[in-house]
């Protein structure tokens, strides 16, 4: 299908890379121009304006994706709404608050199309593996999406239309918020191998038996014992954990509605207290983790 | 090789199975009978009493396997002690608490034998995945081993010998202390799903997307989302939920050397607070995967 990717970042340029080999025709934007000459190497159509999307939909209803991050969303949109036709479709394929979103639709609907949150987890292995997708709002945009998405997720089902605006988001969010309290617990497990009454256990050892068949078997696990092998000391790892909204969202909805999450927060709280200087090697370890799923910096700036 | 086990229960009588099914002379013994004629069956040879275990091996030295609670494991021991002849191999491979390890080796050693422990995780599906085996003691008694523990663990590097008596319990105690915190993550989020602002996400198809290249990816994830499937409202779950000691230990270990564990804490608290009657969502999904990877029942009797 026709489709434009707005936001070629880490995600979005693997989005519109996976889309224009499997051979949909791509319309590639993004604020500079370096991500757009590399997605039309593989095949995507350049727009270095905005308005060079509508015009390659010639007035027709544009699809488009947005990519980009939670902070700007608001004033991206607005931006687009002044250009796009009725009728169009806008996915925002990032990581906004959920919270904001039912808003936003109003106020795409106001201009006669239609808008689309969902929520992409993958990391950097999205490409080579499919994404998982969660989508919320109007049902009928979801299936005409569906050449698209079955394109991007993984091939065993990995795309999901769950309710109105604001679902897709919503369960990506919380999501995020158990891959907070996962990560927080397999590192204070390694923690305790390494700095227990055993001086000579080798973690990425005790992290290759737990990736066969035991109770812990996971792909942050094995992320984990990945990262131990390659770096056993984690040398070089500051271990400053940044937190990228999701589990803040979620423990301030779960505050809002009375339902207690323990180990959710004892995570957050974990990363906001190494923000503030408290590293250890549990930290150390998120912050491998999370270089490894998702290319992020291991200073914690990212 | 030959190989005695004693203690038929869920996963003794697993390990019987398995290998007597691949040629391994396996001479089975248990408190009461019936576990053991379901040994015979499966090619075992019977010893109805201890002393039947020791004459089968013709005074020489025996391969003991003990799979039994951990409450009575040191009795048990005394009892083999007296019959065994010296250069046996004793194997603990139950959940004992690895601070006796170090005493209860010193003992087997004195009468000239040797104890290894050995933490197995895998749960009911271990039979058919084969064993996640992590053993502690000493290294030659490991070495000896190998062809029974070829035959049980994960085909890929289920069996691994970490260091001095108890560090195959710690390594396994560590891994269940972990467990309660994915759990206990994957539980509250779950209960975001269901009692947040969506009254209408399907919680099991959250499930399939997230065992679908998400971060989250997980065996743990993996029984919830068929828990779900086969149980939508958890009907009939009470949600009490035991604490089988490992978390416990854990913990207390880390108190003792100052190494924060604010996630596992948190889930092992939620437990406890179970059984003074808080239930919720949580400590029912809690309950709902217990019950999938360890056969445990869902009124947390067990």
């Amino acid at each position: 299908m026709k489709i434009a990717i707005s936001g070629l970042g880490r995600m979005g340029g693997q989005i519109a890379q996976k889309l224009a080999e499997d051979g949909h025709e791509v319309i590639a934007h993004n604020r500079s121009r370096e991500p757009i000459d590399e997605a039309v190497s593989h095949g995507a159509i350049a727009a270095y304006e905005k308005a060079d999307v509508v015009s390659t939909f010639n007035g027709e209803p544009v699809v488009l994706w947005i990519m980009i991050p939670a902070s700007v969303i608001e004033a991206e949109l607005d931006d687009w709404l002044t250009l796009l036709p009725a009728g169009s479709i806008i996915i925002d394929g990032g990581n906004s608050d959920y919270r904001g979103d039912r808003a936003r639709a109003d106020k795409v609907a106001a201009a006669g199309s239609v808008l689309l949150d969902i929520g992409t987890s993958g990391g950097v292995w999205g490409y080579d593996n499919g994404f998982s997708m969660m989508v919320g709002g109007d049902k009928t945009a979801y299936e005409s999406l569906v050449p698209a998405l079955d394109t991007l997720a993984h091939p065993r089902g990995g795309h999901q239309f769950f309710s109105t605006s604001g679902s897709g988001h919503y369960v990506k969010m919380v999501h995020n918020a158990i891959e907070y309290g996962m990560m927080e617990s397999l590192a204070e497990g390694y923690r305790m191998l390494k700095e227990g009454p055993y001086n000579d256990i080798n973690l990425a050892s005790a992290g290759d038996i737990w990736q066969q068949s035991s109770v812990v078997t996971s792909w942050l696990n094995d992320l984990t014992r990945q990262a131990l092998h390659e770096n056993p000391t984690l040398e070089g790892i500051e271990g400053v954990v940044a937190e990228s909204g999701e589990a803040r969202w979620t423990l301030e909805t779960a505050n809002e509605l009375g339902i207690p999450l323990p180990a959710i927060q004892a995570s957050f709280d974990v990363r906001l207290a190494s923000q503030k200087g408290n590293i250890s090697l549990t930290t150390k370890l998120l912050a491998a983790m999370r270089n490894k799923f998702g290319g992020h910096n291991i200073d914690g700036k990212q």
